[in-house]
């Protein structure tokens, strides 16, 4: 590993530490290096406050004079809620600049670089690239998509079952896995889930361990898939903590219903288009990225999840795998019909690791579009 | 480890080269140690062939009197094809015999060590018990419970299906986990399907690569469940090499059909006793025990998978789970109704191995009686 890689790799973990808290922003971290010394380092924690550069330049201070700046995506060079990093780049006497991936927001892509070396700044690309490509997966495909990455998550017998024939699901998984999808939540700005869950198992849908060692002490928004509006009223995820987005059909948005649903408190309807009597899922990732949703973690049921499939828009997995069989039950995803073998999708990157009797499996879509 | 221990270990490694090829005996191994040396190996290869006892005391030959013998089951003291081993060893002047696990076949459990004894050889029982039994576990059980032990094999995407909507499943898994496949089937005396998979597929049933590497030069005993005699006579399985089972209604095996399938050679046709308008899996389980069948690898397809796992006849389980998603499909095991999540058969002990791209599962059914 060479020098500019070992300090790269400190910024990616200080990055890190924004982790489900930056959205709709990506994660960043910065270290400020002079003289062989770490003499600053930073990280970006909210959509907001200080970029992580704008930290790490503080804390060196006047050390940051001559000194070579880590930092895992291009410092931008516009004015959003804060001023430009270049500008305090070159403002702070920085000698050299090393990123590990450039932005792809059009408004600083390649020009935050271009700037910095027009200066008179020593720039480097492409330390870490593909680490730091991995860390932003979700802000870098929404940003190049214009659609919310999907995290389709589901809990699943090694008879490849999510619920018995009855549709009795609780519970597949053990207590250990269980937790996990909570600890999960809190890295989406965004859950998704199929009407068809909210009628069978009327979820609250929270990170329900938020208050001892929350990340960002704020839920994520509940998304319903509602095509007709049959969400009801009583529904207890309308009354949990946090906000709660309902997509459905345009004609159900203008709907008396929907007026009813809509005087509930957090609560919004959007309409979406409709699709082969669905609701169109990919316009509806297009409204969510607009909203300055990253990324949505779906939580089922199964025709949302063929529909996503179906639509190549799942990004990426993460299947709990219960070490029980049942003799019939219903499927994780189903509702669509698929011809042939040939018409699967692929995965790649399977991880495993046992949570408990629990084994969670987690792939990337094989033919994702690179981000 | 102690030095029984030790030897015992190396019964049981030798013991496992009859894998596959000693049914409707179980496997043994035995090692004959004189002054901390070794004079004697041997390990039981095929029925009708001599014990393992007899070609350890064999090659020990004069160095057998005052030696300890380590065998992995109890020495037999019965004349079945071979004459008892009780004789041979004391014949031979062994001094002492440590068994790790004793009997279970009625005509020797208990026997051949108290013979021994009896005569004045010190015998030690229960040394590595649990890894005998284990070695053994096809022949423990079918002696036990009269029924042949079932391992259900499949293959599944990670979305749970088994094949597209359109009952298209070539293939589910890569290369490797294919030929682990074959590989599999040579360690099995029968492989069994439902008349389903021999209508959808027409597979030839055979392990492969018998050619290469063979292990016994034998196929193992085709059986199909079926219950309405729709085995047509041109499946492939019927002029593939080795014998066939057809496991079939009363009254169909009365028919006309039956009378033109047995004239196709190496197919012999059951009755079989009917149970909720299936073949009572149980009753042909005992079926094939009296055959001398220890153990059966079913292979499919949904509706057999799911008969027995009600039944409670699973055994073990050997999925191979293939990194790919389907958005509709087929399920692994179906047909039957499951109320609850509750209902659910346990898994325990289970392991996880990669074969190429494919996640192959092994795991031992939770409640299966103990051997």
């Amino acid at each position: 590993m060479t020098e500019d890689e070992r300090y790269m790799r400190l910024a990616l973990e200080v990055a890190r530490m924004g982790e489900g808290q930056t959205s709709p922003n990506p994660m960043v971290g910065c270290i400020a290096v002079n003289g062989g010394r770490i003499v600053g380092q930073g990280a970006h924690l909210m959509a907001g406050t200080p970029h992580a550069e704008v930290h790490a330049l503080r804390m060196a201070g006047e050390d940051a004079r001559g000194a070579t700046l880590y930092v895992t995506l291009e410092p931008c060079n516009h004015h959003g809620r804060t001023p430009p990093c270049t500008d305090a780049i070159l403002a702070a006497g920085v000698r050299r600049v090393v990123i590990a991936v450039l932005d792809v927001d059009p408004r600083t892509a390649g020009l935050g670089a271009k700037r910095l070396r027009d200066a008179g700044v020593e720039v480097t690309v492409g330390v870490l690239e593909a680490e730091a490509r991995e860390l932003n997966r979700h802000f870098f495909h929404r940003v190049r998509t214009g659609r919310a990455y999907v995290l389709l998550k589901y809990a699943m017998t090694m008879s490849g079952h999510v619920a018995a024939s009855s549709g009795h699901s609780q519970y597949v998984s053990g207590e250990n896995a269980r937790a996990d999808v909570h600890r999960l939540r809190q890295l989406f700005p965004a859950i998704g889930v199929g009407i068809g869950t909210v009628l069978a198992d009327d979820p609250e849908l929270t990170a329900r361990n938020l208050d001892e060692g929350t990340r960002c002490g704020r839920q994520p928004l509940r998304v319903v898939f509602d095509t007709s509006l049959r969400t009801p009223v009583t529904a207890k995820l309308l009354s949990a903590p946090g906000r709660t987005l309902i997509l459905t059909s345009e004609r159900a948005a203008a709907s008396e219903s929907a007026r009813r649903l809509a005087e509930r408190g957090d609560v919004r309807i959007l309409p979406i288009a409709e699709k082969d009597g669905h609701l169109d899922v990919r316009a509806a990732l297009q409204v969510l990225a607009a909203e300055g949703v990253n990324a949505i973690l779906i939580e089922g049921g199964p025709t949302l999840a063929s529909t996503l499939l179906k639509e190549r828009l799942v990004n990426e997995i993460r299947l709990y795998l219960a070490p029980k069989l049942l003799a019939g039950g219903l499927s994780a995803m189903s509702g669509v019909f698929t011809g042939s073998m040939e018409e699967a999708v692929m995965l790649k990157d399977c991880r495993t690791e046992w949570l408990g009797d629990d084994l969670v499996l987690t792939a990337n879509v094989h033919d994702r579009e690179e981000v």
